[in-house]
This record gives structure tokens, sequence and C-alpha cells, in this order.
């Protein structure tokens, strides 16, 4: 059952199966584990693949990338299904993380035909300078070589296979080759055969893509490890970011690692806005925390309230809906019994106290929703209550005054997001808490709530560590391409021996920026 | 001694001497070594500093940066002549890198105020999409927060405390704890003392920099340590910048090292070239190798020559030079040992020929250059001939045919530079050699030597591991700036809490990219 340039036809002993999410049934078929002599051979089919991929036109990489997302589209109701036993996710969803798939792969089918990330720039020779004459320097952005992606749990299409990280680096012209999530084995396996007909029907060498499906840590290591990979994208677990990390920079030549790991996502609920829209808010809170049962990255893990300001009404209303809130299928066994043991853990911290829990839920592994509450001394004094808990659970943190709702910024790691629930009456406390929100995450949001990640130019979905392992870098949005290049420069070289994207006549007619002056397309 | 923020007036005991390079005497004064402390407490000025250096308008910023240049330029005659008798570099060269210092702080200012640089970018709000609107969402750079700067021996001036990385950190809006080289100790304190002036005259906090002289590896890892330093700027050896890498991947919450290291800089000489201008190319050779007493990141340590070409010519004119270039004298005394030995070992593997030897050269320290040759055979079985000797050295390799030459370049490690030497009819072949080239190097240069490093928008003075510890990045040139910025969004925030950079209005009057379309100011 391997797909693609990985797959050889040694007879294979090992296998696995995907599990049902709601009744906990293995599925068939049974995949083949894949093992590092096969990681071995995706990686060098791979290097294999570099020239032509890095040198390949914007224009056909983008129609790759378009090409990729109508064969995702031609699998039909079949990829749906799939996932949706896989994931214990609902078909709208599914069907919506399908339409964000095929159109963030248009979004950077876009950027790759505009060509501003190829940051072409020109300095022309300056055969008059004093001391010296400058000789002609040119600059354009190349692949940095192939990349590892380690697929999310939790977004079985958009961050998975062919997701947010696949399709940053296909359009930044590196091969890819995936570590298949074994939550969602099958449906892995079908949007890597969706990738493949890509391949073969743009008529690009098959090591530009490699599906390499499997349950062991040894597998991700060799892959890492692999001497052709030249970076690593992950979405997942600290524990997990961490150890890929740990194998990256233990090479004998260290590679970045672009790990998206753990954010509890702090809202601050100022008090014009408690008073005049506590109940609808305290509506909304609960409607973000349980999204997909709660398994977002962007999950609002901790709200602060000022105690003495009027939040009885949000109060109410957040425990009013949580406590009717049904318990949705987790996505693996695993994950239910961490989120399990992390709210149990939450309790038993003296002073946690338990608002609500939401209604039990039958199935396999139930996600049953917790909302809890703590002083903000507690919280601060107690590190580990300001560990992500993965799942539809969330704490409500009292402070005394707005002073010590910064003090409970700066006290916490790094965060994809922070958000701010105002009225305008609220905005001098909001100016005075922006410094301390901008050195703590990714983005910053006003008046909304962290689930929902947009895919367009402005988007940043990175921040500080350990919310990943570079808060300089996204991995949604046009950004993220930028993991994946680096910059060369051309000196002095005529025009017959120059890349397209730096020849004098512009025949890409790229954005470029010549003499320092930029210039659009 | 200790100039600036980091000076407390507690008693000190231990001090250090700078040392004339030519006679190798001690200079007076002897310097405070700073300590641990002194480095807490500069880095805790510095997190203090860093709101003011994060939102200090981009034309205020642009004349701090000028600023320094002024100061540095009025220190005169005294800053040049300490630094003759610390490094033992000639009067000119030191000149022209104070000019090259002042330049580059000008050329950042430029960057600055244009403002490119914050790559401000909006999507406005969708309010009628569906399913869901789409919020306002505004992205800029902001400060990453803290630098650690290292500055380097070779170049007291324009790699050191005012040099590149400095340059391009406080531009990007970062304060900067500068670890002074005790190589040119009066040097360091005299510029450290213009920066300070340039701080004050500005208004600027005085934890915007710190000076920190020492000379010890325990001062150097505990401000890479410091929680409050966010990245570090290193320019010197492999074992220092990889020492100082795994500091700050050991801290709790790790940083990144932009360390630029090592690098041999290959030069490919093709037939056309060799035939047509081998001697003037054999004198160019040997005047780019012992250009500052070839203490250079750039020096060209390794020429490529096909055996069975007319390279008669170009290695007579290179034996002939080499053989009368007078020593200069090297850096320091600890270089010097290191140089000696490095020649040595070369010259004691079997099938390494010594073209020729410089003069001798008298003083402490002097730099006898060397011209080596090998087959590509044995260039390519002993790694130990493919390591960096810092120093006035290079080595001749002869190859079989270009095929062997393109398994040459493969092998070895990322470089700063490749460079090829050909004419129109050779244009094949450095077709064919292009691709090899471009995997290991940041800067391809055709027709000429890799010493002279243009600080401009196209520069690129990086490469693969180990020339630097990350291929996407630039220590010289307006991408250098990148660095020490990390992305933030804002997510539905009125135009009163938004950074002016974000604005509607552009109060800036910054290029912009507004709903994917590029604006320029």
């Amino acid at each position: 059952m391997l797909v693609g340039a990985a797959a050889d036809h040694s007879p294979r002993t090992a296998t696995f199966a995907a599990y049902d999410a709601v009744t906990g049934a293995a599925l068939a078929p049974r995949f083949e584990e894949a093992g590092p002599q096969d990681a071995a051979r995706a990686c060098a089919l791979a290097a294999a693949a570099f020239e032509s991929c890095n040198e390949l036109a914007p224009v056909r990489r983008a129609q790759f990338l378009q090409r990729i997302g109508l064969e995702i589209l031609e699998l039909g109701d079949a990829l749906i299904e799939r996932a949706m036993a896989e994931t214990g996710l609902p078909r709208g969803r599914l069907e919506g993380e399908r339409q964000r798939t095929v159109g963030q792969l248009e979004f950077f089918a876009s950027i790759v035909r505009e060509g501003a990330w190829i940051d072409a720039t020109i300095d022309p020779e300056q055969p008059q300078r004093l001391p010296a004459r400058r000789p002609d320097l040119r600059r354009r952005h190349i692949s940095i070589g192939p990349v590892a992606v380690f697929g999310a749990s939790n977004f079985p299409l958009a961050f998975s296979v062919a997701g947010a990280d696949t399709a940053a680096a296909l359009a930044a012209g590196c091969p890819v080759v995936v570590k298949g999530h074994p939550a969602h084995a099958g449906t892995g396996e079908l949007v890597a055969r969706a990738v493949r007909g890509a391949v073969a029907a743009c008529g690009l060498p098959v090591g530009t893509f490699s599906y390499l499906p499997g349950t062991t840590a040894e597998l991700g290591a060799a892959l890492v490890a692999d001497p052709n990979i030249r970076a690593v994208g992950f979405t997942g677990s600290r524990a997990g970011g961490l150890a890929l990390a740990r194998v990256a920079a233990a090479r004998a030549e260290p590679i970045p690692v672009f790990a998206e790991m753990s954010s509890i996502n702090p809202v601050i609920l100022l008090p014009g806005a408690a008073r005049r829209r506590g109940a609808q808010l305290g509506q909304d809170y609960i409607a973000s925390v349980t999204l997909g049962a709660g398994q977002f990255c962007t999950s609002p893990g901790v709200v602060l309230v000022l105690e003495h300001s009027q939040t009885d009404a949000f109060e109410q209303a957040a425990t009013a809906a949580l406590h009717d809130s049904a318990a949705q299928p987790m996505l693996t066994g695993a994950i239910q019994t961490a989120y399990r043991r992390g709210v149990d853990q939450l309790l038993s911290h003296p002073g946690v106290e338990c608002l609500a829990r939401g209604r039990p839920g039958a199935g396999a592994q139930p996600g049953q929703a917790a909302l809890l509450a703590v002083t903000a001394e507690r919280f601060m004094s107690e590190a580990a209550l300001r560990q992500e808990v993965f799942g539809p659970a969330s704490l409500l943190v009292r402070a005394r005054d707005l002073q010590q709702i910064g003090c409970v910024i700066d006290l916490l790691e790094g965060q994809l997001t922070t958000t701010i629930l105002f009225e305008p009456e609220d905005e001098p406390s909001v100016a005075a808490l922006l410094p301390h929100l901008q050195r703590k995450a990714g983005r910053i949001i006003g008046n909304g709530w962290p689930t929902g990640v947009e895919v367009c130019h402005a988007m940043v979905h990175g921040g500080p560590y350990p919310a990943t392992t570079d808060a300089r870098y996204t991995s949604v949005g046009a950004l993220a391409l930028q993991r994946f290049l680096r910059p060369i420069c051309y000196q002095n070289l005529p025009d017959s021996l120059l890349p397209a994207a730096l020849r004098s006549d512009n025949p890409l007619q790229l954005p470029r920026r010549i003499d320092g002056v930029l210039h659009a397309s």
C-alpha cells in the first residue's frame, strides 16, 4: 500500500490499521509500514528531482499546484467518507477543509505566478566607481532542497499530505517527502495518490513527491536524519516537534525544523465588552472551545477576566453553553486519553474550580468538554496550569486588575495567538496591553476568537517558542513559502548564464528591485 | 574601562591587554574583564529598551544609524592608529574599512527609511464572503528582540562593534549587546564609545547598546544563555560558532545563532580562460590569496584546474607571484600559530606538493604565504585537505576532467562563494557546473575573485552549513536585516490601535501589499 516513489516491491511483514473514531473498530485495509530503507529511497529520489523542481518555471509550478487540487477533488466522496470514519469529524467540516486545501493550493499557485517570492534583485555594474568598480550583482531565492513534512492529526486534509506545509514547499520548488499520519492513513493514502497523479500529469520527476505511511518513531527519525533532507515541516505535539528538532540538530549538517507545537491562545475580556455583550461573548467562547472537539492549535485555552468587572453574564452564558455541549468523538484514543488526563490534572490543583462539564457522550473516545476557573495568583504560581490541554477544555482566569493581566501574559510561554475583547471605552486598556501581547504571539485578534486561520497574504500562523520552533516564520499564508527558500547571488555572470529570473530582459516578467528601486512586473 | 550600559562600579580584579600585531608587545591601557554579571545587566537593560527600539519611527532609526557613522568619523586618526597597532593591517586598508563601516550604516539607514523590510501587508475585511466573513488582517515585521553580537578579528571595524551585524540588528529595531573581540580591545572600546554617543545624542534608552570587553568563553556563553537575548550574530571560527550554537540550543527557549564560520571558496579555472589570460589570472589569484595576509572569510583556498589544459602560464605566474609575496603580520599570535600548523598539516599529506612559499618576513607573527598543489583524487580522498586554513595559503587541485570537477564540488561542505573563470568558449562548461555551484554556495562569481564583498541590495554573504549556520540568511547586504525580524499579524483591530505601519492612511508612506497587490509608497 505504499504510494509512489518510495514503494519498492520487497515483501513486507509489518502492517497497521487505521481506526474508526466513533466505534474504535479497525478499518480495512491494513497498510504496510514504511521503514528507514523506504525513507532513504524517497529522499534519494527527492534529491534527484531537486534541480527540476527548483528550476521549474513559475507558470508550470502553478499549474502543478492547481492540478493537485483538481486531483483531490476527483477523489470525490470516497475521500470525505474515509476521513469522516478515521477522524470522527462531521461531513460539513471535512468538505470545508477540502475546499480550504484546494483553495490553499490555488492561493500558492497565484503567489508563485506573481513571483515576488523570488525577490529578484539587480545591482548593476558601476564601472566608474572609485576606489574600485562595482561588479554586476544579482540575487534570487532558490529552493532550500528536499523537505520532509509531518502532517497533523487534527486537519487530515489542510495540514496533512497535501496541506499547508506540502503546498508551501512545492511552491518553493522543493521536492517533498511526507510521513503520513497513522491516525488517518486511508485519507492520507488517497491524497498521496492524487498528488502522485498530478506529478505524473505534469511530467515532473517521480521524486517530486513521496509518501511514507507508518506508525514508528524510527521512520520519522530516519526521514529527518537523511542527508538529502534540507528542512522539516511539522504540526503536532510539543514532544513530537522537539524530538524531531533534536534529530535535526544532531545531524552532521543541522537543518531547520519548522514545528508548530503548542499554544493556549489566551483571550482577554475587558470590562466594556463584558458589560455590553457578555452573554453573547460567553456563548461564542464555548462555540470556539468546543469547535472540532477543541482539537485546534488555536483553541482558546485560557480567558482572562477582571474579577471586579461585570463578568456574570459572560460566565453564566459560558457555563450554560458548555454544560449543554455534546461530546464529539476525538481524533484518536490516545488523544482522548491525554485529554482526560489533562483535565483531571487541572482539576487536581487546589484552587481550580469546575464551572461546568459538557455532556459525557457515547462512542469509543468522546471529548467531554470542561470549563474551569482559577485566580490569576494561582495560575501564575503553577506552571502546570499554563500547559496546553489538547481538547475542549478552557480555563477562566480571574485577575485583580489590568496590571496583573499584563503580568500573566508576560509569564506565559510563546503563543500562536492572543485575543482581546473590547469596546471603544476599553481602548486605553487595549493600548496598554498590546506591547505584552505583541511580544508573546504571532497574531493578535481583536473582538473575535482565535479558531479560524485565514489563508491569505497577511496571515501569521506562528509565534515565539514553544508555539513554534522559529518565530520568524508562519506555516499558513503567503509568507509560509519563505521557510523553504534561500538567497543566492550571482556576481558578474552574463545573461546567457543567468537564470531566467535574473536576465536583463526579465523574461518571467517578475517584480524586481533594480539599483535599489522596486519595480512591479 | 567598561563602556556604557553594562558598566557598574564595583571593584574589578581581572584585566587584560591588547597586543601590537607587529612587535607582539602589550599595548596600554589594560582593560577590565566583563563577567557574567555584566552580561546579565546589559541584557536586562536591552530588554528594557526593546519597546522603544522596536517602535522607533523609521526616520529616527535612520538618523541614529547615520549618527553612529558620524561619531565613528569623529574619532579621527586615533581610531585608525589604534587599529593599525592592534591588527597589523595597513592604514589604507583600515581607512577603507572605516569608510565601509560608515557606508554600511548609511546603507541601512536608506533601507530603514524606504520601509520595504516592514513588509506591510493588508488583507481588508470581506464582509460578504461565504461561508463566513473574512476579517481584516494586517501584517508587519517587528524586531525579534535584543541581539548579542560577536565581532570578527579580521575586520576590526566592518565586522566588529559597529559592523555588519550590529548595524543590521539596530536597523531591525533590536537592542544590541556586543561582546568585544579581545584582539582589538582598544579599537572596540573607541567604537563602542562612538555608538554610545549616538545613543545619547538621539535620546534613545541606554540599553539600546552595550559593550562587554573580555577574553573568556564564560562571558560569551553567559551572553548567549541570557533569557533576554533573542538572537546571536557571530563571525569567526567554526569551533567558536558551533560552541555558541550549542549554548543557544540548550536554552529553555532556544534562539537562532547566525554564525558565519568557515569556507574555502573554491575557484574553477576553465581552459579558455587559462589559455587566453593565464598569466594575468595567476597574478590576480595570488593577490587575492595574500590580501590582508589571507585573513578573509572569502579567501580563495582552492583553485581547481584541468590537468591537460594549458595551465602552465597560470601556474607559473601564480608560483612566481607567491614566491615574491611579502609576509604581512597576522592578526594575533594564536591565528599565526594555527596558520603555520595548518600549512604544515597540508604539507604532511602524501601527494601534496609545495609550489612556492612566500618571503618569511619579520616581526612577532608574520604570515608566510604558501601555494600547494594536489590531484583531485587525493583531494577527494582526504577530508583534511578540504578544511579551511585561515591565512595566505591556497591549494591548486588538478582534476582530470570537468566531470571530476563537478564531483569535487559535490563533495565539499557548504561555501560562502564559488568562483568560475571562463571565456565565451567555456560557457557550455560553466552551464554544466552551475547547478553544482549553486547547491554549494551563497554567491557565485564569474571572472573575478571572491575577496571583496559589496554592501548592496543583491549581496549574499552566507551559504550552506558550515559556511554559516543558516543558508537562508546573509550577514552583508539589505537582506541581513531579516535575520532579526519576525512577522506579526493584527486581526480586526481598529486604526486607532494599529501600529503606524499598518494604519489605513499609511502615515509612514510605506510600500505595502494590499489585497495581494504591491503598491510602491
